[in-house]
This record gives structure tokens, sequence and C-alpha cells, in this order.
């Protein structure tokens, strides 16, 4: 049966250092690598081994992926990578820290841009150091200004009907490594959660979620590849 | 202009213990590790940073390229994993040290066997150890029982005709990461090396080996990344 496992990145360099990262490109802290490969000695030992994958474009969710898979021995395994699973684009905000962010504007602010379903944060203005219109990774893709979840989820899952389901449909069992807000789109559709809720369901770093799907295709309850 | 980046994974574990390794799947040394970082620093350095990559169903391969596109920050670009790039298939030689199998054959065979253009090394035996036709990584793949490099070459260039060139073509900076005798096969081709001379030509591991093509997808002389 099919079989679809998702993976958070591990720790960021700006998880750690408390930014809004968005599509900005950061590492993975020495925490993050370890997380990783963790997440892929859980498949090993669970038996439950990907035979197909799908990241973002941005390295720290595609570092996760390559250091679970080594841990599992699946470095072998087709993997497409597509900036449609990329974060949620933090617009003006990408860069900043949480806290600086929250004495200017806030709290209640922040926690509306953080926590809203469908209001953004200010649009990040052209020529800012974060602008990523002109990396090589998005030549001749229209980098957003800014997302919503809402925004977010509005190319997250046409990717996922169009590309990720028929796969899972043959029968593969798919690993998707993303991030926290390309996944909550995931785990919104698939387990059917409301507009107000998912903004405050939190997806742990580098810890598989598992949906088992039926022969319908209709996916069961989610749950932690390490209680199953 | 079309460009071609030809890089031999770094040193491998049976590489060290001086064993015939063919298909079977063994990691990198630390040595081999650097080797491919190193590949890739020399990448950035250089500004050849590629736009596609193909490697081996291999994680001596897959690793060394992960590695150096790290290096390079083209971790995101498009990667193709194929069984027609993996190293030659050393038959029932696979996992016998080098020397021991000098000893026991002579050194006259065993050279025939390493460096003859098309005598195959005798065929792996089923249910060795080493045999691989019920890895799934393999599935609906015939393993081979032993390969020459003639034999070798039959299955690495038609692959290159059919799925790398035509990337090429299309203008993209591509990278090979693959074994010995896989980029032996391609080198053979594209310098238009004799039978005869093409056994004795060494692959240096981690070193990027580059061929610039003319608009009519002709090959230049092949060089070094460092000596450019």
């Amino acid at each position: 049966m099919p079989k679809l496992i998702l993976v958070r990145h591990g720790q960021s360099e700006w998880n750690l250092a408390n930014r809004f990262t968005g599509w900005w490109d950061v590492d993975l802290t020495d925490k993050g690598v370890e997380e990783a490969k963790a997440a892929g000695r859980l498949l090993a030992e669970k038996g439950v081994l990907p035979t197909c994958a799908f990241t973002s474009l941005q390295t720290r969710a595609i570092k996760t992926l390559n250091l679970a898979l080594e841990e599992c021995d699946r470095l072998w395994i087709p993997v497409t990578r597509d900036w449609h699973l990329n974060e949620r684009h933090y617009g003006g905000l990408t860069g900043l820290n949480k806290q600086e962010t929250r004495d200017r504007h806030g709290d209640e602010q922040v926690h509306i841009w953080r926590r809203s379903f469908d209001v953004p944060p200010p649009e990040m203005e052209a020529g800012s150091e974060f602008d990523l219109t002109g990396d090589p990774r998005y030549a001749g893709i229209e980098v957003p200004r800014t997302e919503s979840l809402k925004l977010t989820i509005e190319r997250v899952l046409p990717y996922w009907q169009d590309h990720i389901l028929p796969v899972l449909e043959s029968g593969e069992t798919v690993i998707i490594s993303a991030h926290g807000n390309s996944l909550r789109a995931l785990v919104k559709h698939l387990s059917d959660i409301s507009d107000d809720d998912i903004t405050g369901l939190e997806i742990p770093t580098g810890q598989p979620i598992v949906y088992d799907f039926d022969a319908g295709m209709q996916p069961g309850e989610r749950y932690y590849l390490k209680d199953s």
C-alpha cells in the first residue's frame, strides 16, 4: 500500500538565530545534521524505506534528505527538487530577528504575520539583500514578494496533486523533505484541518510523520514514525 | 556553450583495501570525502558551475556528487541516477583482494582481467555473497554476471547518446559523477581513444575533467579543471 513520509528539515542556522528565513538559503546546524541522520536511522529501524523522494530547492531540506537517505541506504532512489515545496516566503520579514521584530512592530502584529492564515507579511523590497529574483536556482520562476500560509498552500497543493500523488498511487513509498509551512499545507489537506487550526500546528524538525493510504487512496490517521 | 564535467568518485573503502569492487556498494573513506569536497571547491573557484547532474546507483558516486555540489552551492540542480553509469561489473573477482588474486592466478592472468579490452573476468556465481540480483535498487534490471570494458562501454554509450547528450545540447553544464570504467567509456568515445590505449588510461579520483563542446556539438580537447 502507498505510504507517505513527511520530514521537516533539521535545525537550521536561522532557526537557531531566531530569524525569519523563508526562501533565504541557510545551512543546517550540527544539531540539524544529527536530526536528519536520526530520521534516516529511524526509517531503517522501522523498515519504512522510501522508494522515491521529493524536496524543495533549499539546501536545508535537500541536505536533510541526503543525510536521512544515506543512513537508510537509499541514496540511490530518484529525487525530484521543486520550488513548489519551498518554505513560505516571509517577504520583508526575511532576515529579521524575531524578537527585534516584536520590539519594533509589537507582539500582536508579529503574531498576525506568523500565525494568521491569509495575511501575508509586508512585501520584500526590490533590491533587498535577501531578494532572490536573480538567483540562478529560480531562473524562469516568479519569486514571490511575500506569502501567507494560504498563498503557500495554493502553490503546494497543485504540485502535490499533479506530481506527487500520481507517484504515490503507483504504489511507491514517497518521502517529502520540506519545511514547516509547505508541510503544513500537506497536513492540512490530508488530515482535513481547518484554516484556524492549521496555523497553530507545529511540525517538529527531523521527525518523520507517516500517512498510510488505502486502496482508494484515502489517507489514514497521521502518526509519528517513532511511535509506531 | 555546453560543457561536460566528469568526476570519478573519491577514494572508496575498497580502493583502500585493494579489493575488486565493481557493482558492490562501498562507502567513501575520509580521504574520499575530502577529495569530493575539494572537487566541489574547485568548481566554485573556477566558476564552472553545473546546472544538471548524472550519477550511478552506487553510494560512492552519489556521495561524491552530493559533497561536490554542496561545496559549490548547487545541491538544488536536477540529478539523475542510473545503473548504466555504474562501475564495470567485476564478476567473480568482486570482493577479492587484488594481491591475493595475483598470488592465486598469476600476475599475467590478473593483468588480462584488469586491462584487456574485451576479456571479462569469470562470471559471479549465483548465491555469491556479492550477488546483487536481489538488491531492490536493481529491481527490474538484469544485473550482469561479469563485464569486460567493452561490455561496459556497450551500456554506457547508448545511455550517453539517449539521455545525457540531449541535455548537453540544450546548453546545460552537465556533471557526471561516476567510476573508473564508466568514465573510461565516455573518454574513449569523446577523445577517440583506441581499444588498446583506453585500458591503460587512468582516471584520477576526485579530479574534475572538462570537455567544452562547440556549436556543432563536437568536444574539444579534454583538460583537468585544475590546470585551466
